[in-house]
């Protein structure tokens, strides 16, 4: 194993640009991973590049990755983002938004590159409480991945012990935010929205822009987006 | 839930398409899922073609995915295919035809179908016997992927157990051969080869024609394939 040679998963968003935030601070070289899936805006990919940029990141691969064909989801398929919801209304069941197996399709993906490239941890910024209820964004999940890691992969064979870290499962979005600014993270590179609008600006509307918009006032900061809904205004 | 209605993992060798024989005789509405991850050779994938059809099975879905770029396998890069070694050579360690976390990828992409087609049982045709060392073959590696995929998925936070069935797992190959033949199962349109020639046909040396071969020996049964070695001979 390469020591503190880390892969991180990093979508463009908020949490993930953290997640890698944190882990550089630690002085860990960092392969980031990121995702072509067909999403329905290839905005979050620009955003995790630039985000991958600005960290300085060692590494930055996308795979391309066809999730379209599968469907099932508001994020690959014809389906509506729900909008205007109350961060009450978001944690209730699981969203349209939510993509079938998400998670463990791209936890897969990172434990393939992580027994190619000999590391042994994999971080991933997934986040339990204020999220929508994605079931593969929680402790138990990430824990049952692990232990799958560690019996799927030639690298636990020969010994060394895969780890999966989720380093904000258990923070709030204030706390995340909090987090990355005390480490000089510029949240102006990430985009957060389920259902940007035809310049590419973050809608306001969708589960994730209210979540995003709730975390920053919490935590006392500007949300630096620029959003559709103020424009109109 | 669809009663009935399964998913098996379909890539054109033996092993899958025995195991699609047995579901299919059970009287299963089967969903075959293939992928086509840039392998060195698309024989495979239209040999599950070919065995999909010749089974009568329900639905037959190709998934697109990017393993090149990840590559660390003789499978996905420019690695020699070992040749002529014996069953206990095979047997030692991984070898370089192991695809680093391919079953994990695989199984997680089923997940997926399984989630969307509200499916809940998914059959891999794993062997843990007579087979190359690959460690995400091994009972313990299917049980791991079946309690992630209980922690995974919105179907089982509604209440459905999704169940991960590799009927072969603990068979050898020629019970393997043996079961398909009593189906009636076509074993010429299957294909084992990890380096076939310029004309397709199996090079008949590399460790999956060598455990093939041995299969049909001991099975008492006439292999099918058309070998290169044996045209030069």
């Amino acid at each position: 194993m390469t020591l503190n040679k880390v892969i991180v998963l990093l979508s463009g968003g908020l949490d993930s640009a953290t997640t890698a935030a944190i882990v550089k601070d630690e002085g860990c070289h960092v392969i980031a991973l990121s995702f072509n899936y067909d999403q329905r805006h290839g905005i979050e990919l620009e955003a995790a590049k630039k985000v991958a940029r600005h960290l300085n990141l060692d590494k930055h691969m996308i795979l391309n990755i066809d999730l379209s064909q599968i469907g099932g989801s508001a994020l690959t398929a014809a389906i509506d983002v729900p909008k205007q919801r109350s961060a009450e209304q978001i944690k209730e069941g699981i969203p349209v938004t939510y993509v079938p197996a998400r998670n463990t399709i791209f936890l897969s993906y990172a434990l393939a590159v992580a027994e190619v490239e000999k590391v042994a941890d994999i971080y991933i910024g997934a986040n339990s409480l204020d999220y929508s209820g994605y079931p593969d964004c929680r402790p138990e999940f990430i824990e049952a991945f692990e232990k799958l890691a560690n019996l799927a992969t030639k690298t636990a064979i020969e010994g060394s012990k895969i780890q999966i870290k989720a380093p904000l499962i258990n923070l709030t979005k204030a706390e995340i935010i909090k987090r990355g600014n005390a480490l000089g993270l510029d949240y102006s590179l990430t985009f957060s929205c389920y259902d940007p609008d035809k310049e590419g600006l973050a809608c306001g509307q969708c589960d994730s822009c209210i979540l995003r918009k709730k975390g920053f006032a919490e935590a006392g900061l500007t949300d630096p987006t620029q959003y559709a809904s103020m424009v109109i205004e």
